[in-house]
C-alpha cells in the first residue's frame, strides 16, 4: 500500500504538507498543492481512512447488525437503510450475526466505536445489558423495530406498533365475516411475535370472539414452517375459514399448504400476514397483509442514529415509527358457508 | 471513549505496559497484568482496533460488495460467506452498492485496505479497470461467481461454469421429450446471463433443435419480470411445452403465470431454473433447477480471499468452483400432447 511518506518524497515536501493538502488546502501554496496532487495521482495513493478517522475523531461509517440475512425482511430493510445512509453521506456496513449471541457480541466488539461510529441493531440475540455496556463505552447503539412500545428498553429505539398491526388484521377478517380463525405465531430472531398475536386476540375479543388455544401454533419464522403448521392446523380444525399469520413468510407457506390440500384461497379459506415483504405481492394469489412500512422505518432509524452520533443522549428516547397499514390483496375474501 | 492512557493511569503503569498486556502478555509480570486487566474491566476499555490494525499492519475484517441485497441469491451467499469467514477468525462486512457503479467505487475507496483487508466483489457494475486499480494500491480483490471461465478477468476470481448449468437444464428437458422450449434470459446485476442461455442453446443444437429467436425474452432478474414475460411468451407461442429460465426468480414467476393462465405445472408445461435459491424448494410445485452450489462457492471464495491477503499474487489466477448439479423437483415432467 502506498503511504503518505512516499507521496511526500515524490512531491519533495514533508508528510505534514501532504496531510494539509488533503485536509486544509488553504494552508498550502497552490503550486505545492498541485505537485502533491500529481504525486497522489501518480502513486495511486488513498488516504488511510483509519488514520484519518483516528486523527479527526470521526469516521463516516455506520453498521447494521442483524440476525438472519436470509429472511427476506432483513435485506429489504438493508436496502432502504443503505440508501438513506448514503443520501446523508454515510456508508453502511452490514453484519449478519447468524442468530448467535456470541457472534453478535464479537461483531459489536470489533466494530463499535472503531470501524463504525454508530450501530443499528435489529433483533439480534445479544442481551440488552451487553448492548448497553457497549453503547456506554464505544459508540451509540439504536434498536430498530422495537416490538413493544408499551415497555421502552434502556437504549434509544425506533418502536413499531405491532399490536396495532395484529388488530388491523383482526378487523379485516371480522368485516369479511370470519369467526373461526387459525393463528400461526412466529418465533423468530426477535423472539416470539406476541405483540402481534396479542393485538389480534384483543381485537377479536372486543368483537366477542374468544381465542381458541387449539387453533394457534407457535413456529419458527419461515415459509417451510408455515406450510407444515397450516397442514397440521387444517387437519385438526377443518372448519377454519381464515388464517392469521404474524408474518408474511408463514402466511405464504400457509397459502401453499391450502392449495396443496385442494382449498381455494380465498374462496374456501382466507389468509392474512404482517410485514408486506416484496414476495407478498409477487405470489399468486397476492397476499393480503398489514404493511409495517419497512423502508420508512429504515430511513427513520438511520436519521435517528446519525442524530445520536452528533448529539449523544443522556436518557434513551423511544421514537414511534409510522403506523402499520392494511394492504388488501387477493388472499382474503368474504366467509363462505361450506 | 475510554483510552489506553486512562487504563494506564488507573493501573499505575505506562501505556506501553497496557499494550503489552493486550498483545504480548508473557512480557509482563503476572501481578502487573492482573492490575491492568482489572483497570480495563473497571473502565470498560476496548482496544481501538483501528489503532491496533494500523500498528500491526493487519486487521481481521473482510468486505463483501454486492449489487442488490434484495435479490435472495445474495443474502444466501452472504450467510455462507459470513459463516466461512467467522470459522477462520475473520469478520465480514457487507456493502450493498445498489446497482450503482459510482456507489460501488465510493465503497471501495472507503473500505479497501483501511476498514477491510480484502474485498470480495460480486456482480457489481464497477468496471474491472477500477477494481484492478484499487487492488494494486489498496487490498486484494477477488471476483466471486465469474460467469465466463473461458475468458478469465485481470483479477483473481472464482469462476462458475454457468454454460454447463444451461446444458444440464437442456439435457433434462430433452430427456423428458420437450422440443418446444421458451427461454427467459435474465439481465441482472452481473449483466446478461448469456453464458447460461448459450450453454442451453448449444446443448439443444447438439440434439438437432435450433433456437427459435421468437421464443426467447431478455428481462430483468425478478419474479415480477418472469411472471410478465411468461404471460407474453404463452400468448405468442401457446405450443410451448417447457420453459427454461436462466435463474430461479424468473422460473418462479413463470410458474405463477402458467397457473394463473390455467396451465398445470408440469402436466401442461414444465419449468426449470438455475441457482437453487431457498425459495425454489419452498414454492409449490417445488422448482426443478440446476444448483450452482452457492454455499460451497461462498466458502471457496472466502478461503481464496484470505489466501490472497496472506500471499499476494503477481499473476491473477482463476479457480473453478464446484460444478453445477441438476436438482429434479416437481415443476418438470414428461411432455404430453395437448
Amino acid at each position: 500500500m502506498v503511504t503518505l511518506s512516499e507521496v511526500a518524497k515524490l512531491a519533495h515536501v514533508t508528510a505534514a504538507t501532504v496531510s494539509n493538502v488533503l485536509r486544509n488546502r488553504e494552508k498550502v501554496h497552490p503550486d505545492t498543492a498541485a505537485r502533491v496532487l500529481k504525486a497522489i495521482d501518480e502513486l495511486g495513493y488513498r488516504p488511510n481512512l483509519n488514520a484519518r478517522a483516528l486523527a479527526e475523531g470521526r469516521s463516516s461509517t455506520l453498521a447494521l447488525m442483524l440476525s438472519n440475512i436470509s429472511n427476506p425482511f432483513y435485506p429489504e430493510f438493508v436496502l432502504a437503510a443503505e440508501r438513506a445512509a448514503r443520501k446523508s453521506g454515510h456508508f453502511l456496513m452490514v453484519c449478519n450475526t447468524d442468530d448467535n449471541a456470541e457472534t453478535g457480541r464479537a461483531y459489536l466488539n470489533q466494530i463499535a466505536g472503531t470501524l463504525a461510529d454508530g450501530v443499528l441493531v435489529m433483533n439480534t440475540d445479544i442481551a440488552i445489558s451487553d448492548l448497553y455496556a457497549s453503547a456506554m463505552h464505544n459508540a451509540p447503539i439504536l434498536l430498530a423495530m422495537w416490538e413493544h412500545p408499551e415497555s421502552p428498553p434502556t437504549l434509544p429505539c425506533i418502536a413499531v406498533d405491532f399490536a396495532r398491526a395484529g388488530a388491523l388484521a383482526a378487523h379485516h377478517l371480522l368485516e369479511l365475516g370470519h369467526r373461526d380463525v387459525g393463528l400461526l405465531i412466529g418465533d423468530g430472531c426477535g423472539g416470539l411475535q406476541d405483540a402481534r398475536s396479542n393485538g389480534f386476540r384483543a381485537a377479536m375479543l372486543a368483537a366477542g370472539i374468544e381465542a381458541d388455544p387449539t387453533a394457534a401454533l407457535q413456529i419458527r419464522d419461515s415459509i417451510d414452517a408455515g406450510y407444515a403448521a397450516c397442514m397440521r392446523l387444517m387437519a385438526n380444525r377443518p372448519e377454519l375459514s381464515a388464517i392469521f399469520a404474524t408474518n408474511d413468510l408463514l402466511a405464504i407457506g400457509a397459502v401453499q399448504a391450502l392449495i396443496t390440500l385442494g382449498h381455494a384461497v380465498p374462496d374456501d379459506v382466507s389468509v392474512i400476514g404482517i410485514t408486506d415483504i416484496q414476495l407478498a405481492h409477487q405470489v399468486h394469489p397476492a397476499l393480503t397483509t398489514v404493511a409495517i412500512q419497512t423502508a420508512a422505518v429504515a430511513e427513520l432509524s438511520i436519521e435517528r442514529l446519525i442524530g445520536l452520533i452528533q448529539t449523544p443522549e443522556h436518557e434513551p428516547s423511544m421514537v414511534l415509527g409510522p403506523l402499520p397499514e392494511l394492504v388488501v390483496r387477493a388472499s382474503t375474501g368474504p366467509r363462505r358457508k361450506r
